[in-house]
């Protein structure tokens, strides 16, 4: 089952859909349970409810009819994994502790939803904006020294995620801090796809494409921690909520194909690690992350306004 | 003027003072703004008009028989600098940018207010939970590239900041990620003083004590970046918001004295850096974050539950 947020000219709403062509307003499957986002997914048995619930009425109002919002307001974390999957580590030569995963955070405006433009700092700003392809977990049933054989019961689902990063920043100091929370530099979505349906996430494949052609693709089996790790790790030091997103790292760039000129031309790359095969995002492209089971996270890369002093 | 959000048996709500001992609810000076503390910092002249209002209107109700509360509800953001005071650069021994503020970010969970307890990780999950008394400073008015000379006009307040950490789990990897975002391990408060009250931060001084004992003294004009710097630097890359929180680094610790046993005995220290003069919080312990013109943030520390899975 897909639960998300939508707005139409009624305003917004939750959707849930079973077949990714066609949903149903939450409303007004089970007008008894909460309608906000998050309390539903603290809900007991409300996941359960919903999904049997659209399964018995299949036919609803297209999906593409309405707009997809990002589905979380502003959780207490959005924690990221850096150099989490081999091929990333290998790209950038850097090490990371084998024990104990790394972890930083995210701020709620560094994301957008699905569809929404992803904001391309000005060239006198920053040069390197790159996307990152990542699983996205998020919270359900809260939590606390939670061990790895119950951490996947905390899952209310799974999303896709473009953990967009300007690298510049990222690198102006040990801690990654502005360079991965720029405005509207990432973004989640299309919606949550529950464990039921998704299953194991170690079968799955993430895929990053810009502008049609395939720039990152792996197996998720690829992480040095996998998802109970990480929750298992966070609960010992923070009481997990629901709504909390966690973003569980990226691949390595894919090499490029012999003709991809792009591609193979480091000369366009201005951050730290020059990988062929890796390209910025600019202004006009086309960005999608892709998991098998989750659809397409689709966001077009708009420049930001200059940078000019602005208040509010 | 001092800015607070307390709750008494009536409940929650907004209260200004001009004298630190007692108090007028901003909903009964003046009923016409909006009564959400965020949204009071971003109304134009409301804090401006508060303040006129308390001034006239000295004699209130004691603010010791009501409850403070953390002020802030869940701020998009909650930066903090790693780094900023000279002393605590040099105990360290770590090296930071001379050019780029040392950033990371804490989230809503990781703070309580004045006089909550703080929470001691249990001995088996971490030993070395430190104090960092610093300045905090609440954003008013939002904005973007803001330059230097306006970053001041976007300030609504300050307030003290304990941003207590959890040495192993900051060390466990290079991002500083759950070490510094331990559940209700750092306060800030009491309250938010307006900058005409307070003046420039750099001729004040924050003092750090522990059941009574200066544990930390500095002036604050031993930062590497200052207020309007850090604000400058973030609005390159992010939008700034009101009741946004920036923590501006702790300084180093003060030598012990000749007869404080628990300073000078580097066994009892179980983090990275082993530092005369510095101690670990402990359960039992009351500390204090003192800044001049700012007043006093006091919180109990004690003991978190055991490392027992917990769901909710």
């Amino acid at each position: 089952m897909r639960l998300f947020v939508y707005e139409d000219a009624d305003g917004k709403a939750v959707g849930a859909s079973a077949d990714a062509e066609t949903f149903h307003p939450v409303a007004s499957l089970l007008p008894d349970l909460p309608q906000k986002f998050e309390t539903l997914l603290a809900h007991a048995g409300a996941l359960e409810r919903i999904a049997d619930a659209v399964r018995r009425r299949p036919a609803g109002r297209p999906i593409a009819a309405v707009r997809l919002l990002p589905f979380l307001e502003r959780p207490n974390a959005m924690w990221a994994l850096a150099l989490n999957f081999r091929t990333h580590i290998a790209e950038t030569g850097l090490t990371t502790s084998p024990d104990h995963p790394h972890i930083f955070l995210r701020t709620a405006a560094s994301y957008v939803g699905p569809d929404a433009p992803l904001l391309s700092p000005p060239e006198e700003v920053a040069r390197a904006f790159d996307y990152e392809g990542e699983l996205g977990v998020v919270i359900g049933k809260g939590g606390r020294h939670i061990p790895r054989e119950r951490a996947l019961d905390h899952v209310a689902g799974y999303t896709c995620i473009n953990e967009g990063s300007v690298r510049e920043y990222q690198i102006h100091n040990r801690q990654f801090g502005l360079g991965k929370n720029f405005e509207a530099s990432g973004s989640y979505g299309p919606w949550l796809v529950t464990p039921d349906a998704f299953g194991d996430p170690a079968r799955h494949e993430v895929v990053t494409r810009v502008n049609g052609v395939t720039r990152q693709r792996s197996r998720l089996d690829d992480m040095l921690f996998d998802v109970a790790a990480v929750i298992s790790y966070l609960s010992a030091g923070y009481r997990l909520r629901p709504g909390d997103l966690i973003a569980m790292g990226t691949p390595g760039a894919l090499p490029p194909a012999p003709d991809d000129v792009a591609g193979h031309d480091l000369s366009r790359q201005y951050g730290p690690f020059k990988t062929p095969g890796l390209v910025h995002m600019r202004p006009g492209d086309t960005v999608e992350i892709e998991i098998s089971g989750l659809g397409v996270l689709r966001n077009p890369v708009v420049a930001d306004a200059g940078a000019a002093y602005r208040v509010g």
